[in-house]
């Protein structure tokens, strides 16, 4: 269904060779280099471009969020899209930083949004709250991977080269964290953090929400639509989809933080050749995170304290590939006629 | 003699409160928020400027690589210096990405370097061999320090919002490791590293010549024009110089790697102060940088294996300095009309 080419491993010999005549001592730009040939891999490009960046955010709602799992009300997600069409949140002003495209995609709020400045592919009204049902159907979660995939490809038409996806949801760091202990196998009290900032009776709440939401559906690690309908999330969904859409196109894939990375996961589940094209952008402190990473064998570039989501890591972190990319304009020792070092 | 001004701790006060305000969880965007807090406190503003950030880098030699400390020829300072003019280092392509004014100094470069293109304030055509006599008189390292200072004062007066101060000069691992051992009290075996990339067995010969250099001079670790003259470097003198000119004029110094975290040491015996205006950029490989940093209790914004020094971390760390401040743009939930949260 989906067709995900391999990495040009040839092209990263080169660069690799070619790192190492540039007028430094080999090896002292540490994982900037492994990061051009990384992404000379990934895009088949001697010199890789990564700009403009394109920010995706999908908003959806949880109906878990009845459980009373999340700090904000269900309400915020609608609020925060307007927010984002008026360039007042996080990920507003650090794409603004970096040049990126930015589209929000209303995938799944609850409510009608009113206004324009976002684009309007809703799959449902929210999902249902997965403590008692599926969160969807399968051919809801296929139609909303289906929404990340064409948001994706359409931006890539509009020219970007590196792919940015961030979401908004209350409740979903419950959802992802679902996901994760589907996927992973590990116990949920391993995975569970304070999301936007509940207290530590909440977060044993939350603990109790996923695993009567686990042994109600016994979800199958493998089949990535029966995750997403069972306890997944609409924009995760969106997410995921649009993903495949950029590993398609060999373009570079900037993970954010946990909800990202579990994306990145269900997405790996409907083509693995995805993760070759995926660079962890940083390192949330939501717990599950670290457990999201190890399982795609991803290590962040930036370890900020950040928990915010919307694809702010991935942004914050985006000028070090930049960085990467640049690197590779420097003068070698032949043409800048400087002498080279033995060991 | 140096007059730096104390931190504003009241608007850093109201930046707290303010950043508590803006549409997202308290705390989730981590260190950016302490940052944009200490820059505030730094330039007394409510929205500090970073931009454009200026580069200096100061380029001399050092006698001890008579004794074979590095890797490179002697030679390859002039020449490097040359490719910075051309703008082939990475240093260069680096502040190009962040949009920085560049400059280079000769401030002890051992020979004459023909053209133009670099600014030619050379105090002595290297150091001498620290492990035979003092690197310089006292009079050539304040002549050293002021040539920094005076460097610092025209890029400010240029209108610089942060300085970056980055040097070349081979051999100078060993002379930082040198002020290090001296300033620390530390034993050298946890000091010295390979530089830009030598052998184990070279390693070793590194140490002992530190060590010969330490039994020779018993460097007082309280006087920091001592601790040049005797075992320091003309770049390093230069680059504590800077420093001080920056704080004095409450600009934000973002740290490189190990170099410059020693010149930062030196600094700070030159004035105190001058360590509050200084933020970590990154985490070099060089073993003696984490017991630098650890003297000025900052931690680095990233860790990227980097160890190249010409002030190329701090460059490619900049980015998170905008992002901080970029931060304080975000719409609050009063104007954006979002629902806050509660515990």
């Amino acid at each position: 269904m989906y067709n995900i080419p391999a990495l040009n491993k040839q092209i990263g010999k080169e660069v690799s060779n070619y790192i190492d005549q540039l007028t430094k001592p080999a090896g002292s730009l540490g994982r900037l280099e492994q990061l051009a040939i990384a992404l000379s891999e990934m895009t088949e490009a001697h010199f890789p471009v990564v700009t403009p960046p394109g920010v995706l955010v999908f908003a959806a709602d949880h109906g878990v969020t009845k459980e009373g799992v999340s700090a904000f009300p269900q309400e915020v997600t609608a609020q925060m899209v307007l927010n984002f069409v008026n360039g007042g949140a996080a990920i507003n002003v650090f794409s603004e930083q970096i040049g990126a495209l930015f589209a929000v995609i209303d995938v799944g709020v609850a409510t009608d949004i009113p206004g324009e400045g976002f684009v309007q592919e809703k799959v449902k009204y929210g999902t249902n709250n997965f403590c008692e049902q599926e969160a969807m159907t399968r051919d809801e979660a296929k139609q909303a991977v289906s929404v990340g995939y064409e948001q994706a490809k359409a931006m890539i038409h509009q020219g970007i080269r590196c792919l940015i996806v961030g979401e908004m949801g209350i409740g979903n760091t419950t959802t992802a964290s679902a996901l994760l202990a589907a996927i992973s196998g590990k116990p949920v009290e391993l995975l569970v953090g304070k999301g936007t900032g509940i207290a530590a009776e909440a977060v044993l709440h939350k603990r109790t929400v996923i695993e009567r939401a686990l042994a109600l559906h016994q979800p199958d690690a493998s089949d990535p639509i029966g995750l997403l309908s069972k306890i997944g999330g609409l924009e995760i969904a969106a997410m995921a989809g649009a993903m495949i859409a950029a590993a398609e196109a060999r373009l570079p894939i900037l993970l954010d933080g946990f909800i990202c990375t579990v994306a990145a996961l269900v997405a790996e589940r409907l083509h693995p050749r995805v993760v070759d094209y995926m660079i962890a952008g940083h390192r949330s402190q939501e717990p599950g995170h670290r457990i999201a990473l190890d399982l795609l064998e991803k290590e962040p570039l930036i370890d900020l304290n950040m928990r915010l989501g919307e694809g702010s890591g991935a942004a914050v972190a985006f000028p070090i590939l930049q960085s990467a990319v640049t690197m590779l304009k420097m003068a070698t020792f032949a043409s800048a006629q400087v002498s080279q070092g033995g060991e």
